[in-house]
């Protein structure tokens, strides 16, 4: 069975080159592990690791919170539509095997603890600037250096 | 863009042959047109359109209301985790372009309702004794003699 | 322990007077009998029983679908803000002893199955041309006569 | 209209009898201020703000995490059934006017950021040991000294 692992961060990347390569180069990897990505399927770091999922012929799952298919990004191959808001967090924090957050603010951190509730493997990828790049060694988390070395620790776990 | 094709039904299909070989031929018919199934994700309906449409070579989606994948059938490729029980029927009706209930009672008949309010084309095929059955005629539901006629409908809608 | 009981119906009762003055008899039963009123918290009917709870000074509890307090009819004590859209009626039919439904179209239907598939009574006070009056002879639920009998029948539930 | 305040944190304190003894304060300030205390609806923190609040006969709401009603500890008057599992915080969140966390893990973190998303005004109370009081210090939080400090911050706020 493949593994099912999550990606999070911001949603907005628009001043933040290096996140998004890094989110790109993580959806590279699991893509290429044969792994199925699950993310919120909005922009961000969404859009940048479903890009990578896709540019290695991955599956991309998007947990959306609004209403609407239309709002994914076009790199989401299967499109969930919760119209649950941030609560769909949750859904996400579930339905991963591991949790891989680049940075990411308070949405992302909420996905964090609510995966850490559940037992599950979370890695973080430090960001500039970043809430959860602040509070991340005060969680039992492990800090990856890279896309690479997360998503290595993910299919171990 | 493929389309997102949900089916619904009894979870319980123990005494019901006929039913479990409709709505497997449901799953092989949407397998066959590239659509993707999501479906419940556990047994009875869920189980047999999963496995017509791996048998067909299809992508299958389980969306869950438990706590844990582990409660998935065999033939469900995704598996996402809702933990929120009945509540996870709104997200089946949201996240299909169309949807096709095979017979059905309380819980189906929910989905079915939902789906309508959301704007959905929804087709039921009749099963002897279900409650969906019973109520269809006074819904504006397209009723489809067979799993080929089903499919056909939510393709062209 | 006060019961909590629950009211459904249409949203919009611009065109059907009579529906909003049902409406108002059950919720002012409901207080009289020391019951909580549980209902949508948004308009028409769900507004009419609110409101009569309150003339003889019960408590009305809004299980509301959108992202904040603000969309709670005036009649409203206690706003929960699910920002769930249809799902929240699943939080409804669950917290309820007991559900009365005057009239009501898909929404309404949807939380009758969910109250019948978690084991609740439910009530139907019929009205004229909606969907939940046509359908509810082939559901097991209670027909009332009219907002007293509704609400004793709840009660005894 | 009455405020909405929400009180977390720990669902056991058996060996923190200074948090419970916090908590029963925060909900003995919440109901001498008459506004209305939203909880989780089970034990530890929660128990302990709702018997303060009903001390001092205030009015108590707890949106449960399971299927069931029976679950909410004595001191509940509005019984919410949300069979969401931990998604329930997002609504505890939501429906708050402010939120104040005595002490908390996991989950209390995941309410306070969820908080924060949605612009809610937090406060926190630190208690020994736990998570939240680790963290604390790096998020846009309030931190009280004590239940009549935290109040008041949330009835200005």
């Amino acid at each position: 069975m493949p593994k099912q692992i999550g990606v999070i961060g911001s949603g907005d990347l628009s001043k933040d080159e290096e996140a998004y390569r890094i989110a790109e180069q993580v959806g590279e990897e699991i893509a290429r592990t044969k792994a199925i990505l699950i993310c919120g399927g909005l922009y961000g770091v969404m859009e940048a690791c479903a890009k990578g999922a896709k540019k290695c012929k991955g599956i991309t799952v998007g947990i959306l919170p609004g209403e609407s298919k239309e709002e994914a990004n076009p790199y989401i191959d299967i499109k969930i539509v919760t119209a649950m808001s941030h609560a769909r967090n949750a859904i996400i924090a579930r339905s991963c095997d591991a949790l891989i957050a680049v940075g990411g603010d308070y949405g992302t951190l909420s996905e964090i603890v609510l995966a850490l509730k559940s037992s599950k493997k979370v890695v973080v990828i430090k960001t500039r600037d970043s809430l959860v790049s602040k509070v991340a060694d005060s969680l039992p988390v492990y800090i990856a250096k890279n896309a690479k070395e997360a998503v290595e620790f993910c299919i171990k776990a």
